[in-house]
């Protein structure tokens, strides 16, 4: 009786049960409490097909379902329009939407993978700049990206739009304690670098100095009170985005990308 | 009568004729007509009254004035809290609102000043990468943004708010026709390279080859189309910021970050 076949008339509406639990994914103490998110769009739900297990239901409008054939299966849940409509929370959602579990790994899996680039976002709490740096990240070549102390829940849903799929490409590490983040990546031997307006070192000069040839977490504080004293200070250097102009500062995803891909040019050999 | 003191009881409400004109610069339309737009906050503010003449009228409630002293003067036209909420399009506006004269330049003026950094914003549509852009054009050094096609209204309150300040530190042009803008910049001497993520020209390879060291204008295309081809084309280079992972791409704020922060170092001699 749940299974409807694709193409087949709609079915379930916004007050059938199952739409009505998914729906409730869209807060954030249903998904901390159930391991779910949503996942919308065509983009998310091919990435997160990709990953095994990871969608637990996929709901589709008939147009959804014609538009994206390679997407749908015979478990597919068809859905009204105004039931999708529901489920996502962007305008145009292209007719699917997917309950996907969430694919955390603990700080230590991920460190046992031995990543060479890391980004760790202590207290960030924009969604669409932690998504942001997260598809950042994924571009430069990071395997982990860390999700620390008060940061933003990376399965919310602006957060996962931002990241553009890249959400289910990298590691991705909840930790509560952004301290007890920085000591254990130090101690697997990744050097720390607290991005900072105010730091004393020059990104370009530690870039020339070849201080970006080893294995490298890039540390981001909010957009509006940077990094808290303490862990800056717990970090091997300070570093700073050279700024040339006048501007007062670089934003915060402006300047993840800035960091992060000086670190990928030197792992690279970029700079002799 | 128009001359109150900062300090006395506010006088102007959100009926008061002079609030009404103001408010409407909210509307493209009443900004192209009159040169005017709005800036709010104190660092707009204060970016605002640096530049001689760009402030035409300063709104203030009375906190406002008396957090930031040094911004207010005779001059000074005090509100209500509701008639500046009524100006502000944010919710923390922190009592001030300016209208200011809009300071872009033509073209040529701005080439006559030999930039050897600038962004070409292209049929740019989003105020919010429009102006977190120039924000970190203004950072990487650069010396005039234009905005050239269909590219969103500088003046836009999101874009000013985004360009946190940087709208009035360097060269903004506007210009309808996007094709000359180019023609006329490699007129200058000036190279021009389209950020292309489909681009021949790995950026990596080309700033160590030295490519990047003279004058150089990037040109962006739009978030969701990109660079039309007759424009990437008209470029001396298509040039693609290298993705090491597995996104698909870097969203334009991400990627002009990267691009521009290159052009930078190569500037300053970072890369030998």
């Amino acid at each position: 009786m749940d299974r409807i076949r694709p193409g087949v008339a709609p079915v379930y509406t916004p007050r059938t049960p199952r739409v009505v639990a998914a729906r409730r994914l869209q807060r954030r103490r249903e998904r901390d409490e159930t391991g779910l998110f949503l996942a919308e769009g065509p983009q998310a739900v091919r990435e997160a097909r990709a990953v095994p297990g990871c969608v637990t239901e996929l709901f589709a409008t008939t147009a959804g379902a014609q538009r994206y054939p390679e997407l749908v299966d015979d478990d597919t849940s068809m859905v009204t329009d105004d039931a999708l409509a529901a489920l996502a929370e962007t305008v145009q959602p292209q007719g699917l939407v997917a309950v996907c579990r969430q694919p955390h790994r603990t700080l230590e899996a991920a460190l046992t993978r031995r990543p060479r680039l890391v980004a760790i976002l202590a207290d960030v709490r924009d969604p669409g700049n932690a998504g942001t740096v997260l598809r950042t990240a994924d571009a430069a070549g990071a395997a982990a990206v860390i999700f620390a102390g008060a940061a933003v829940d990376p399965y919310n849903g602006k957060a996962v739009r931002a990241s553009a799929g890249s959400l289910f490409h990298v590691d991705v590490v909840r930790a509560a304690d952004a301290a007890a983040v920085v000591a254990a990546v130090r101690e697997a031997g990744i050097t720390v670098l607290a991005a900072d307006p105010y730091g004393a070192t020059d990104l370009d000069a530690l870039a020339d100095s070849g201080g970006l040839d080893g294995p490298t977490a890039w540390l981001f504080g909010s957009e509006a009170h940077g990094l808290p004293t303490e862990l800056s200070t717990a970090a091997d250097a300070r570093v700073s985005v050279p700024i040339h102009g006048r501007a007062e500062s670089l934003n915060l995803a402006a300047a993840a990308a800035v960091c992060l891909y000086a670190s990928a040019k030197a792992h690279r050999g970029g700079t002799p």
